[in-house]
């Protein structure tokens, strides 16, 4: 635990405080969505928007509605309706308002989940690596153990999988949960391709690991046809879906959701045994979320007709200009270096990766930061054993579209500084 | 734990399910404030208020400020000066924003520090009981252990501590910490006494025992003077202050904190890794509470000149107009069965309890709920024991005026079918 923790402390460490040090800096360090893209009638359109809705749904008048929006609420939810609604038409979910619970974002979902999943010390959650720092963080938070999938280059995912949960299993673990993002992940950008989804849901069926499908930017694709979600692919029960509305409607509102399965590996029983126990810590931790972030959340969504396609469209337009900006802008600088540099092409998300002919950690983020005023996340962040030194996550989303040039520009000033050592 | 759990079932069954099986029922089962009490200006006036004091802090226009606001946001809280100086007007708590971490709700702070003082298997937090709800659940959902205090009738209450310390220790474990409402008690609506303040905090102090003290109902006090909390006078670091403004403001807001003293047992290095304990923790679980609602609440208590003394006295009047009603009630109701029937005068708060010449448990609170349409609460529910057979809980807050009478008219109609068993 004791690496995996530092390294959590690291990149907040960094996001935070490093971030704040360097002012000017041209910043590829964070994730979050582009301000410039919110919504700004969510009070003045929202707001009333769902009080209508809320007053007719309880037969009383708009100040009657107000004031019990005003107070605590169902700990499953009050918009779960609206969601269900939203992951049917955006996502091609086929969920009833009864399988969520609204969370506190989704990192509440993420948290949730694995302890619900993990109440034995033996039970372990699955991971890629590197992976997402939110459920490396969770996991330490609840003291439950992690295992990264090790993937040697030119093998199958779901073959990864299944020799990582066998050889989990011989050490007397219990794998009880893979967590995963099949769409442009953070922070490797990658996509999981259709038959390894399949592949992935038969593989965790078989062995019963719930997989926690967390799909921030699966809305964000910017070349090809979007894939099912593991979710919509899923016919055996083995998929509990996390979303967020953080980055298609903004981070502010805190609201997620977990959605449970119908039926858990086929049993309806256990499928609401693990909602019941999700609400009921839930209720310990947060007692429900805000009733005014999940009327600002619904009434967005029922003034787009419970739809966010018209705004992942235009979203997506931002965000695919400044991926081709970056890459345009990375071939430009690099182009002398033949293949010693290297990167992805992500087909969404907000991430890109560059892998270096160098090893680039902690203090070369900080030289970086310092010297060339330019904040990139070494990818060893993200790894569970602190390996791949010599890759780092490039973050696009939240750039002015002016600066991506410059940050490149002072970037490969680094890189020149590097190879003159 | 297995008893504490389902009790803690039991009470979250009863709030949710029963109550909405019954709606024509007089409810005397929730401890909600009274939605009549909200405020209507949150949005329209209050938070304009902040966005005003955001940009003039940021140095930015509004629109900018907006914008900034709807994003992901520091960890320990984006209004932790308005926080400081409003605990420092009303509580006369001596507070700097850098000792405050804002959290979703006081059930947040709550799990959080339990957490974070508990980290060993061997750790326990020590709670009276009966006691509130929410630590029973939060110490349930992180496997953490409860240990109930022993308070014989006549034994001063730092004694019964004492010897709860001293009896933990003998068996192995370590009292890491002390949870405690001193002020109006839910579910029992008792204060403690100054003496006992003062000898509680030597208590722990002398055994290195954290202070948590929940303090959600000091400002509705209704007869008498306010006693210094814990926190404010407590000179050797031993509390935690853990706040909300569910009551004074509203619930949906779910904006709460927990406050660290300057120096833990002295030590300012403690204090400082306590307080970063919390941060990392909350950033794991919620992120950061949502800046809109922090906007909500800071927007508020700028308009009130950062006090919520007008408010609450505005709202004591409501409130204390209930518990007398109540008393009036049940003594009118009552006076013929002598001291058969006795409760208390909470000098504050939103509970009252009164002690029963027979059992109450949940099959009579739903026989209650069925033939006679009215709710309270089994005091049992409440006990690390299932103990207090013989006692309920009446909630007077969130109950309209006119309907009180009608509730106890209807509580001793019950009362009458028990003693003609």
């Amino acid at each position: 635990m004791s690496s995996k923790a530092s390294s959590v402390l690291e990149v907040m460490n960094f996001l935070n405080e490093v971030a704040a040090d360097y002012p000017r800096a041209v910043s590829f360090a964070s994730g979050r969505p582009a301000e410039t893209l919110f919504r700004d009638d969510l009070w003045t359109r929202g707001l009333p928007k769902f009080l209508e809705h809320y007053a007719a749904r309880l037969g009383t008048d708009i100040d009657f509605a107000s004031r019990q929006l005003a107070q605590y609420g169902r700990t499953a939810g009050l918009v779960n309706d609206i969601i269900a609604t939203q992951l049917n038409r955006d996502e091609s979910l086929n969920v009833e308002p009864g399988q969520i619970v609204v969370t506190t974002g989704c990192q509440e979902a993420i948290s949730l989940c694995i302890q619900a999943l993990c109440p034995s010390a033996s039970d372990i959650v699955l991971v890629r690596s590197p992976t997402y720092i939110g459920i490396t963080g969770a996991a330490h938070g609840s003291r439950i153990q992690l295992e990264a999938i090790d993937e040697p280059v030119g093998v199958a995912f779901s073959q990864a999988l299944e020799a990582a949960i066998v050889a989990a299993k011989a050490r007397g673990l219990h794998p009880r949960a893979l967590y995963i993002t099949p769409d442009f992940d953070n922070p490797t950008g990658s996509v999981l391709e259709l038959e390894e989804r399949r592949a992935l849901l038969s593989t965790c069926g078989q062995h019963h690991v719930v997989v926690l499908e967390d799909n921030p930017y699966g809305m964000f694709c910017y070349e090809g046809i979007r894939l099912p979600t593991l979710f919509a692919l899923d016919s055996d029960g083995v998929v509990v879906y996390l979303g967020t509305y953080s980055k298609t409607i903004c981070p502010a509102l805190r609201v997620g959701c977990a959605v449970v399965p119908k039926s858990l590996f086929g049993s309806i029983a256990d499928s609401k045994r693990l909602l019941d126990d999700l609400i009921r810590r839930k209720s310990f931790v947060t007692v429900n979320t805000s009733q005014f972030n999940q009327a600002l959340a619904g009434g967005l969504l029922l003034l787009e007709d419970c739809s966010l396609d018209r705004f992942a469209k235009e979203a997506s337009v931002y965000y695919r200009r400044n991926r081709d900006r970056l890459i345009s802008a990375l071939g430009r600088v690099f182009s002398g270096l033949g293949d010693q540099l290297t990167w992805n092409r992500p087909r969404g998300g907000f991430f890109l990766t560059v892998a270096l002919p160098f090893s680039f950690g902690r203090e070369h983020a900080m030289e970086c930061a310092q010297d060339f005023d330019v904040l990139l996340m070494p990818m060893s962040f993200f790894t569970m054993d602190g390996s791949r030194l010599d890759t780092v996550r490039v973050a696009f989303s939240n750039l002015d579209p002016k600066d991506v040039e410059l940050g490149v520009e002072r970037f490969s000033r680094y890189v020149q500084r590097r190879f003159e050592r």
